[in-house]
């Protein structure tokens, strides 16, 4: 399986930022046709070691190929550039790709 | 479901942090009864925002009582020491927790 993993900041204007995330973000990034689990977290606690991020969001695709082809199709483009505003209202987003194994 | 997330910074010394993470941290970890699944990934890349992170490991449990149970454990409390001494061989580890649903 892959993920992309993006962790949100706490944002400056908080109701415009999931405002655009839930009517936007998410609506289009659901359209992608290999998605197979879409999560969004918002009440992220501490634990161990640091600060907590404000929120998280993870997408789950069979395998890379899948991910890419999402990515390249018009939902996916349409839902990066939705995206990208999202993360600019939440300075410090970082988002990244792994596949995921159990161990 | 719950998730307990742990983003690791390249590590000073990444032979002993992945020995002590791989040798002893996993071991334990897999050794509480209500762990879910399991992952580690360490071929991070990035996507649209920020720098990924060096390396990514995600527990989960049925519910967040399964979870205080585990970490109440024997097994849980062994991991949470060794897992300590893995985050401190990665300055700027974050851990959190959250439940996730499916949006």
């Amino acid at each position: 399986m892959v993920r992309l993993l993006v962790l949100y900041n706490k944002p400056n204007d908080a109701e415009a930022f999931h405002k655009h995330f839930d009517e936007v973000v998410a609506p289009l990034a659901k359209k992608m046709p290999g998605v197979r689990r879409y999560t969004v977290s918002r009440d992220v606690m501490p634990s161990q070691s640091g600060e907590p991020y404000y929120m998280v969001a993870e997408i789950d695709w069979d395998d890379m190929e899948s991910l890419k082809r999402d990515f390249e199709s018009p939902e996916g483009k349409a839902a990066a550039v939705e995206a990208a505003k999202v993360s600019e209202m939440s300075p410090g987003t970082r988002s990244m790709i792994y596949e995921f194994v159990e161990v």
